[in-house]
């Protein structure tokens, strides 16, 4: 209980210090595979820390499981902006292109490997300017124009630190491992899975993640949700076909109209049948066909997005669209691509590490839901690290955070109470602790 | 010239024969594949009027290239017709199971070989019972219910019949050798390819085909228009999708749905882009699909016909309705099956040889219209046997024998004045013999 | 409890005459809107028991309201052998036509009404003929070929009379009206909407149903669950398309194509959106358009059949499928009828009337399920009766009665223990004596 | 005779000036409805002239009945250009907002009306810059880059401006009525039906317009092909489907999805059936449809092309396209708007008026072609002012005015020899006198 206390008392004391880092990361909002500053700042601290190996740049992402990354000249006009942003001058080189992300290691002898994941990135989203708008009136609005954290990645970035710092404090009380994992591109699903193929969660027993969440009802004490499940399964893709150009009224009959199999594609991809085991989703949200009207066209683009309510469901939902793509472009004699844009699997939080959190709060005197798993109505891509480490028979669980809200997620005009940022430090580190004790 | 003056005198001798032979064949009115009786009293009168060689059975078509030929116990039940309708008991069995056709070669020593093809089926016409219609009225009309020669193809076999026997009057005139073809099946252009396909075509100099034809103007004394052109290339396909039932309520996705293979197919189909080159036709003319209303349709099948202004531009048709119905069957899982059930090309006569036959029926006193070739509009098989006799540089034609008729073509009440009959045989043997001298 | 005796005694009593009743029922099987003979004798049979009012014909089921009848001469023709078959003289001219269908009405003064269904159609199925089926081992298969009791609605209808027989033996202990409903054409959910059209469910305060149910476990003790719910809502159509017919190749423009309006009927039809309230079903079974080949279809039918686990949802998909038919139409200046051919809604049991089945079962001595209420996966158009009571204010169940089957329902060895048929009747006049007593 | 030796000394006196004149519209390229320099230096000579009547701004073209013009914006940018690139002042305002396009009337007493139409408008090419291309070399390549004259109508404007000098010189001779049509937006058939509209074709008796055309062979020294035909009918639609959005996982059925109107329409479009009446083509060039990957689309364009052989084949494919569109949109409960954005009819020129222009060229000692009319392979909105003047009993052409081009139209290196202008204005006024002297 002893540790217990000094948790507290550390977590406490650097709280305004969190408040500052948050407010900076919001600041200079970064969105997926953009987040130089932001990476060059938190290997920084780490490295202040004493933190006993920081991974950065090619380290952390496999960069060719990289997903939906921007082409070189945006990642390039991003780089440049980091560096007028003062990222760390040491560390943002490694992020040149696109190689955001830090995993921080702290090594206490022989133990189980407990390994944290905290996103980075902020969203595609134009921040209200309004002075109702609390990160505008008290000057931390995103300056990045068309980036916000406008999902709570700001606070988990700096939970990270927070935790950090705290376990460092208490390093001679652990037996084992800690990798905190700072992942990127967590919007679009795009970025866990390439920290997944570089290796980092093999060996891992524990695996912990957490997202805030706004509470229903504001005066409702709980701090957390230990497990939550349901997360759906989905994958992105950009579905590119080729064809021939031709004039259209003098020879049609000489092109490969990718217009016609646009067409086939959109309506029978919505065509794939319903699965009599759940839940299924499949979208065409965007296609640009074609370049003149009276030409045969010849190049488009489609953006499509599949779900499942489980993974073998979006399988299903996938192999199926793949059969349609490729039908589809061989009706008209064109050729295609098939990009993974983004992708997550479902996952469900073990209850043994979800009933191992509420202990150990209830041992610190943090109130605990009495939900003991939250069902997410979306996808989050910490399934695949999730999905790891249950395969390799450890224990994983996502938790809510609880906090009150501004707005929804991804709302203009979103904010949360700071105050989840120490509530959470301490879960896990509590949590940390009473596995490595 | 005195050669004319017998082939005219034999000819007109046999009017009355050919007349009663016109009208048999028209009563007991065999469809294609069917035309058993017919091609046994063809091979008996060939045989017994001495020609060299009487080919029948298998060695006219070749059984695996004969198209949309109907099931086993329908090829039986039209033989067992054929037996109780008095075929010639001697050539009727080698007609079994649809090997209908004759050919008798006649050999005159050296010289070119001039060869003629006549059809001999009837359509699935349910022919005009009332006695304004004269085959009622005379007691020919078709006793096969719904088989009607309403195409003038009785006539075609008698014509090569009297053409047979006036040859064999001259036979001492004639230096090479003649080939009379008694073709089946070119209702759905199912037949020529089969004979040309066992290789009766190659090695021939000369071709001739004809079709009789209602005048435009009934006062107008022409016989023949001596050549033809424009003839649609086509291909008539049957398609068979193959999937798998599942149902439809309780597991949709266990199912290969045909009936979206289906949909696809028809829809590209028709999308099939126009071609510059020249007209195009595309129809999906039948459709049966699926088993129940609530079962996930596992086969259906498809009539579709295509068709071109010319060889290529039906090739053109036919090489992308393979890729989409391949492509309809892939996006669905579905498997298929393409049979063609008849295919013909286009066909443009040889104007020396019109010129020739222009010549001969001046020589002999018959009256040639002024057109030159006359445009066919629909679809003829003959096109195989005059491709293949140009391929290797022979002379081709498909003449317009004119004569007065009771209704157009194909209709219940169409009929035909005979004396067609003499007027045809008369410029095919003036013509062969004008080769031949 | 006295009465209870007096219903136990009964209705033992009774037991060789149900189970002779039942199999007379299943070897004369009649399918939906054929059950001619069946109603005549139920209707007999009633009579004779001396029920206040026995309403037979047109009095039954609204006559235009009736879904999926057949043909007028499919109907005479099963009229005639509903004749031949003794069909009560006096009954059976009412059912001409298609008119099944019987109700009795029990009037006993002042109280609630309480209406019972019991529906008595067979399917279209050919029962197995071999020994090891006991219908054909023991002489009561099926006579009407492609017609079998294999859902066992022979039983329904015995269910019905025996408690027709039970009640009226008790009926001065009873206050109030009962109605025994005998059903016609429940396949296909056919039959309800047109009893419910015609009124007879206005004014009713409890409504019971029943289905022999197969046991899970054969050696469960347990002969009811008293409730029942998730019944699938549906709506079956058939969809025909009116074009014009054309040729193909000669005018294709001047036709009018219902090739393609059902190829985008069909493609679309599935691409309904999926729905977040829960499971649609949408199948496009048959598919029958065209006449030939050669010639623009001027006629299509489709059988579709769309389903949703709530009358919502099935609401959505219907409406949806409404725009879509006619769009479809519309692109290709076609017209259309869609006709109804059968319907349901969802449903869910009232748990009150459940509890007092299982109390009454309690007092009574049988056995009842600890499920309170089983999930039905398929549709029912008891449906219709329950929402229109419910709708009323009144309370409604649908009660699985269970027994030993020798096959799946549907299935051509389909068989029940006909144990099921005293202890349901049991159920059923405890239930009504505890409401009416 | 001498008036037509004043013609072509007048003529030839001001072919320096013409070239200039050329040059200076070459180097001042402006396209569709952005003729607004162009149009205001036609009026200002016009009127130097002393041309009866100047007609310009909505004078011209009827506002609301111009097709294919660019948004406000753009047009005001196109203005300010023109403003800053010296256009006349006096009458630039009147062609703001892209009221382009001017008329001069030359009034001569009783007599006939002729008109005459010179196209004005550049395309969107970027110009060639090497000095192997003339313009470049000679200092008038197209400084308004992405606009060039790639088509003539520098050389059509400049023609019609030594037309209007010349008749002047003649005017004594001449009794009737000149109209010189400036026309703006031919490119993309915009602009004449805008002119007819007005009124201005209404009581023309003769109407003649010209295309320079690249000779086929250089050393053929005949100045003209008196008359065309053949031109295709054609409409350019833009298709707007509005639907609604929604969130594609979360509840799809809240949304109206223009992806599946897409589909429906490009598919269905392409099988509108082939007419035989003669040649149709239909081309969905582009389609530009949804904001984002996870969201129901609600917002689609897309940019068609129809043509026919003749109006009746185009006005066929409009109204069948019409159909798909408006099914479409009603099949997925969307709305649309089909915009048109540019049309033009067949024409056929009158072989008198051509006789008659053959007959004065050889007066005139210029040489005519052999050809009396060439088949036009493209579109011309001429064809609306041809109809026009051909319903009231006038009589109307479309010369093809030779000379020898450097590249063929539309492409970046086209240029042509300038010995067409003096030709030109030769035949028109010429020809003109003939009709009104």
């Amino acid at each position: 209980m002893e540790t217990y206390a000094k948790i507290k008392s550390v977590t406490d004391a650097m709280t305004d210090e969190m408040i500052a880092t948050r407010r900076d990361f919001h600041k200079y909002a970064e969105a997926g595979w953009f987040e130089m500053r932001t990476s060059s700042i938190i290997a920084r601290k780490l490295t202040e820390m004493g933190v006993d190996e920081v991974l950065v740049g090619e380290q952390v992402c496999k960069k060719d499981a990289r997903m939906g990354v921007a082409a070189e000249d945006v990642l390039e006009a991003n780089y440049q902006r980091a560096v007028e942003q003062d990222g760390d001058p040491e560390f943002l080189p490694y992020t040149r292109g696109g190689m955001t992300g830090v995993i921080g290691i702290i090594r206490c002898g022989e133990g189980p490997t407990v390994a944290m994941r905290f996103d980075i990135d902020a969203l595609g989203v134009i921040e209200e300017q309004e002075a109702s708008h609390r990160p505008a009136a008290e000057g931390f609005v995103s300056i990045n124009r068309g980036m916000m954290h406008a999902c709570g990645h700001d606070g988990h970035a700096t939970i990270g630190l927070g935790v950090a710092k705290t376990l460092m404090a208490i390093r001679d009380q652990l037996h084992g491992t800690v990798k905190l994992i700072f992942q990127p591109s967590e919007e679009g699903v795009r970025g866990a899975k390439s920290i997944v193929d570089n290796g980092h969660l093999d060996g891992v027993d524990f695996l912990i993640g957490a997202h805030v969440t706004g509470k229903s009802n504001p005066d409702d004490p709980a701090v957390v949700v230990p497990c939550s499940h349901g997360s759906l399964a989905t994958a992105k893709y950009d579905i590119i076909f080729h064809g021939l150009a031709a004039h259209a009224g003098a020879s049609p009959e000489k092109g490969k109209n990718v217009m016609l199999a646009v067409a086939a594609a959109i309506t029978n991809l919505y065509a794939i049948p319903r699965n009599s085991g759940g839940m299924t989703r499949i979208n065409v949200g965007t296609v640009r066909a074609g370049s003149g009207r009276n030409v045969i066209a010849d190049e488009a683009v489609m953006e499509i997005e599949l779900r499942g309510e489980t993974t073998e469901l979006n399988d299903y939902v996938v192999d199926y669209a793949r059969n349609i793509v490729a039908g589809a472009a061989a009706m008209h004699g064109c050729t295609y691509e098939m990009k993974l844009m983004g992708a997550a699997q479902s996952m469900t939080s073990d209850a043994e590490l979800g009933e191992r959190i509420r202990r150990v709060c209830g041992e610190m005197g943090l109130p605990v839901s009495e939900i003991a798993s939250s069902r997410n109505g979306g996808s989050e891509d910490f399934s695949y690290m999730m999905t790891r480490v249950q395969e390799q028979g450890g224990q994983a669980t996502f938790m809510r955070v609880l906090t009150k809200t501004a707005a929804v997620a991804h709302n203009r005009r979103y904010d949360f109470d700071e105050a989840v940022l120490p509530n959470s430090v301490k879960i896990f580190c509590g949590t940390v602790y009473d596995i490595m004790k």
